[in-house]
């Protein structure tokens, strides 16, 4: 079990969307710059942000990405979702029904206990991935990813990106 | 994110292990045919069953598989982490660290907050499924998904599969 790359450049990419000022854009290229990403894989990643109503996109010679809702509205657990897909981690195939003593249809009413197990397990995951905003993201890289010489090389590479 | 098939074979079949009496084994095919389970898939997760210290596999005329440990001591998260490998499901591939405005790997010695939550979730997941046994397992299997002729028809099936 793996998580898909593409969420932690989501929100990594999501956090620098954050600073984006109202009425501007980040083209998909600038953002696939910014992380030194492979564009084309990117690019269906930004489509899967998109069609969560996470970001928007905007076409034109002006156009590009942005948040669609503020930091502090969108969690990890958001994004997470908008790329890995809304179902669980773990996918009960039933095979208590399969075999010489299969469980009847009718017992299996009831969700298996392996399966209820791991939706408490998924359920306490979901929670805390829920706890955490893109916000946070921006605080933490703002205080701990930059010092001072490297948040200046931020604000004119983003100078530069935006549209 | 999908958590392998097998997971949930080897918790089925650990439950099944359990029932096994002291100095007798089932077979690597005799469990197959239990949830009628793909027997070269299911040899597969056996190994890493038995890698993993949760079952041992004896050979010989009366060989075949049984629980190296009580039900009660052997955890969801025991059997997940076998089959799953031990690593987390977010792995950070450092990202910050690449493009124009990459952190440096000073500024990076502390994890990044992404990584950080993602390790919070999967705290909360592994402690979910380290709270439940196989023992667990095997109540629920005995008390809800067996009827009483389904219990007989196990017993048989039990009695002529053990070795």
């Amino acid at each position: 079990m793996r998580i898909a790359e593409g969420v932690e450049w989501a929100i990594h990419l999501c956090a620098v969307l954050g600073v984006v000022s109202e009425g501007h854009t980040l083209s998909a290229g600038r953002l696939a710059e910014f992380h030194d990403l492979p564009p084309d894989y990117l690019a269906k990643h930004l489509q899967s942000l998109s069609r969560a109503g996470i970001v928007t996109a905007s076409r034109g010679v002006s156009g590009g990405y942005r948040l669609a809702k503020r930091p502090r509205s969108i969690t990890l657990l958001d994004i997470t979702l908008a790329i890995e897909g809304p179902e669980p981690a773990f996918r009960c195939t039933e095979i208590r029904q399969q075999g010489p003593c299969a469980a009847t249809a009718a017992v299996c009413k009831q969700r298996c206990a392996i399966a209820q197990a791991f939706m408490v397990a998924e359920t306490q995951w979901r929670k805390a991935l829920a706890a955490v905003t893109v916000a946070d993201m921006m605080r933490t890289a703002a205080s701990e990813s930059f010092d001072k010489s490297r948040r200046r090389i931020f604000r004119d590479w983003l100078n530069d990106a935006v549209k």
